[in-house]
């Protein structure tokens, strides 16, 4: 998608390690237009799929997928982190490892609002090992619910998330691929 | 607001030590067409304001914020509870404590994303004894930025957060606010 891959140049910020920072405009401050582009890029991708709810997890999908959830007129619901005493126990688990964090921690979707009834469409901001997805996408399963798709915001092609999930013959609308970037000089490529 | 009162009394779930739970439509489902009613009625509300950014905290507040942001035609920025290894050293922290949790963490917010010119509306899910906000405040405080207001989807109208946060001259909308709630019966009773 040309105006997220023309953001991404020129507000992204390489940093050694592979990392790639939007923090100006994805996963810290949003930019709710662009954020409305890209749902409205999702929901034409996704046009022949019958979606009914939006699944993301906390915290830096919430913003894009509550934007696209209002585009596809559908609810969202956000997996969360185990912790809060507030829970019900009845919840599907599931373990999720953060590189960037470095650690697991444990992901819940209540039982009551993922069910075999739900055709799901899973939005996150970024793909990279495919950890998070893969977790999300198990939680989903649990449920015996449906996956008819995954929309990313950028996936970073040159990790091995993005094959892993399409080897699964699982749509995934990846909006940019950076194919390689370059600490060194702030370059990114994107795949064609 | 009627049809967020109307949609507490229906789908919250009222348990002992004063906890309402809004996970269907708010906090972990998010019914995002209610979002927009709210989002609509803070515009209004905030009409004479000239507001430049929402801000809110992860992660239970990103979801509202982006809708309402998407409303009055501007970016959110959330703080963030303070862990990750991709953050910059350059931000305003602060501490909150949280009930709920039962513990004190850090929460930032880059020093790029709120500077004396920011005209900020605060928006959240709950306020109760009003240590979110507090935090949030003393952010908007140290970055120089003007509050315009504080947009709130329910108010705990029973515990102190609301009368501090009034006290201080701030614009306070919450838009359900909660006098007196009973575990047994289930009933909730609103401020007029």
């Amino acid at each position: 998608m040309r105006i997220l891959e023309e953001r991404i140049r020129k507000d992204g910020i390489v940093r050694a390690g592979n990392v790639l920072k939007v923090d100006s405009f994805i996963n810290h401050q949003m930019d709710i237009a662009l954020f409305e582009e890209m749902a409205k890029e999702w929901k034409r991708l996704f046009a022949r799929k019958n979606i009914n709810k939006i699944l993301t997890i906390e915290a830096s999908g919430i913003g894009i997928a509550a934007i696209a959830a209002r585009e596809f007129g559908v609810p969202v619901v956000f997996a969360k982190k185990a912790k809060s005493i507030n829970l019900d126990s009845d919840n599907y688990v599931t373990k999720i490892q953060s590189f960037t964090h470095g650690k697991i921690y444990e992901v819940i979707v209540s039982k009551k609002y993922l069910s075999p009834e739900d055709h799901v469409l899973i939005i996150d901001d970024f793909l990279a090992n495919g950890c998070a997805l893969m977790g999300l996408l198990e939680l989903v399963e649990r449920a015996g619910a449906t996956v008819e798709g995954i929309g990313v915001a950028i996936e970073k092609g040159f990790q091995r998330g993005g094959d892993m999930i399409r080897a699964k013959g699982i749509q995934l609308e990846s909006l940019a691929i950076v194919e390689s970037m370059n600490a060194e000089d702030g370059s990114i490529e994107f795949r064609k």
